[in-house]
């Protein structure tokens, strides 16, 4: 049932909608300026700025003259330090971690290397050592922090802020990181998918585009994709939306002459393709011992001799293009949506050997091609998804929502 | 860039919903009942009310006594005879027409065969007389008219109202069909994907579900897929969501001996199914001439023909069958969307025989069944994308749309 809105929820949709248009301006903007771009009358835009800036929230900048102009123009920016999000990207083989001001400026980052086998109050300890010593280092006070963003791979359950059963963190059974990190670091915790953190990264940087729409695609550990639709986050019903690694995109050969259908998911994720490289003997490695991270170190030796022009190597990585452009055509052609954002640390290997073939390969797969398809790294490389944790603390916290209008 | 809200704008969607809630209500609802409903004050429903009952939207029940209460119940219900829309689905091979009331409930319907390639002039002079039969039949006033939706097969260019090149309509180059429909009726006039509108008629028929989410999965002459999210029917950038032809869902056996991926059009369209039949000698025909008309026809005999339990026949209902599941159990992964509604002309031939197996092959595949999977048909068979295309209407001229509150 539609619900109606009133007076006072739409006071305060206004007030985040004027914050936001603040923060969202990379040098200021005026008084008038915000009438223009808000479409809110001269006097509203003008008693919301003057409660902002008794608030502290916001605040003037120099007046700028300009000569034939009788009145000065004022720009009005965020005091961006008094409100700062941590994000945290929780990885199989990496803890990353950024500092964003209120603007959505990284005020800090750092990455570590996970140990083999990390076990959730491992994980709870690292990500609050690294949430305080980030803190510390980027100079930041305790209670200007909103919160912390956790990027974690799924299966999760958002409702409790549980990690379920993530296939490359053996041993993890429905975990409570949520409440487990709040309880280690006393912050307001966001738990989210990966993908989903990242997309939302990728959105926010992308906040001059009206309404953007694109896949975020995520090649690591293992695949998977974030949707944005007319600047909309896509979730699912359980917020666990972006599974892609069982796409069917082409058959293999097994030993013995058998052939199987490859799924995104094999012909991709470093685990499945090394394990391959060593059944056909082009890695010199146990094909039953390859886990994570034999994987990363084998994927990055196999991309090095593809650049060095070694045919096996190089016939691997075309592999991989080819089942890439496979899913992602069938992606594009399922969602009609163009734009392709690519990101994660085993696409950021093979991105330059991939990226002179990609478009051409998914072009000849589209079924509509109503516009062409543009493909895209992801803009903060292996630190998107940490940054779309800090993100979803910022657009919780200070973004105005239109469903916010409505009563509950 | 966000927009803020007014006064104006406000009453304006708080009229809205509260004729929205009227509308949805089966038996008529006080006014008690629509402060409960809507969050508005009594004083804000009061106002909409009456003016509503003087523009002659809505209207009183006689009022409900109830003993041991003081005031009688007034049921509000909508004049819905007052505002009509018509829906008219153009498959390739037949068109089918509804006319709804405002609140929805079907006044008239029809459904005509189409001569085997329907021209563009010949298909708009057929929708204006169906059109105008329905009205006739249905007893319905020209002024009552609020619009007429079309549910036409992709790609569609929406902004201009055009029909691209759909496969199986040949010699349907960019036809301007929304603005011919609209000379040829005098009616504003709609134009979605096939798919988008049936979606619409399920979200429609689902109102009472509180922001559904659901797969539609439309099987017939083609195969595609809406999406509803959140109660949110997706469009994708160009109003072309939902083309899942080219999925693989396996590998097929070829004259000759050599293997090719199979696709999940395929695997189920009646098409491909027929001419692999005729090719393996199951049915008496020549391959190279089956058209959509001998496709339909030799279909349905196939189908009989595993009723009655020919193995042949029933081997290839199997073959569907697993092909759907493994295209939908695609879809599920990747959305996070555990409720898909099946419907369409070939699905309603093998649905009896291919819902006892379809459950469990499609679990089988799930990645993070959160929730288990629930398969439905479609309420309206054969006339779900119709009413989706009268729907659509009565969407766009009488519901609340929160971003209706947005200035622009």
């Amino acid at each position: 049932m539609s619900r109606g809105s009133n007076i006072t929820r739409l006071g305060g949709f206004n007030r985040a909608v004027v914050f936001d248009a603040v923060r969202r301006s990379r040098f200021g903007i005026s008084r008038v300026e915000l009438v223009e771009s808000t479409g809110l009358t001269a006097q509203t835009v003008s008693n919301i700025v003057r409660r902002l800036i008794e608030d502290q929230v916001i605040e003037e900048r120099e007046p700028i003259f300009s000569p034939g102009r009788g009145k000065p123009r004022i720009p009005l920016v965020v005091r961006a330090a008094t409100q700062v999000s941590v994000g945290v990207h929780l990885d199989p083989a990496r803890l990353t971690c950024v500092v964003l001001d209120a603007s959505g400026d990284l005020l800090h980052r750092s990455s570590t290397a996970l140990p083999h086998t990390v076990t959730p109050d491992d994980a709870v300890g690292l990500i609050a050592d690294c949430t305080h010593r980030s803190l510390v280092d980027a100079g930041v006070e305790r209670d200007a922090v909103l919160g912390l963003g956790i990027a974690a791979p799924g299966p999760l359950d958002i409702t409790t802020g549980t990690v379920i059963n993530p296939p490359l963190l053996p041993g993890w059974e429905r975990v409570a990181l949520r409440s487990k990190v709040r309880e280690a670091t006393g912050l307001r915790v966001l738990l989210d998918k990966d993908v989903t953190a990242a997309a939302t990264g990728e959105a926010w940087s992308r906040a001059h585009a009206d309404r953007p729409s694109f896949i975020f695609v995520y090649v690591g550990a293992g695949i998977g994709a974030g949707i944005v639709m007319d600047g909309v986050i896509l979730r699912g019903s359980h917020n666990n939306i972006g599974e892609i690694g069982d796409l069917i995109v082409g058959e293999s050969l097994e030993e013995g002459g058998r052939r199987r259908v490859l799924t995104l998911g094999q012909a991709c994720d470093p685990i499945s393709v090394v394990t391959r490289a060593a059944q056909s003997g082009v890695v010199d490695a146990d094909p039953s011992l390859i886990d994570v991270a034999a994987a990363e170190a084998y994927f990055t030796s196999i991309c090095h001799r593809a650049d060095t022009g070694d045919a096996e190597c190089v016939e691997i990585v075309r592999g991989i293009t080819r089942g890439l452009a496979r899913g992602i055509a069938a992606l594009v052609n399922l969602l009609d949506v163009q734009t392709v954002v690519m990101g994660g640390p085993a696409w950021n290997r093979i991105a330059h050997l991939a990226l002179p073939q990609l478009p051409e390969l998914i072009g000849a797969r589209m079924v509509a091609p109503l516009s062409p398809l543009t493909l895209q790294a992801a803009t903060e490389g292996e630190f998107t998804a940490a940054r779309g944790g800090a993100a979803m603390v910022l657009d919780a916290s200070l973004s105005p929502h239109a469903s916010a209008l409505l009563l509950v």
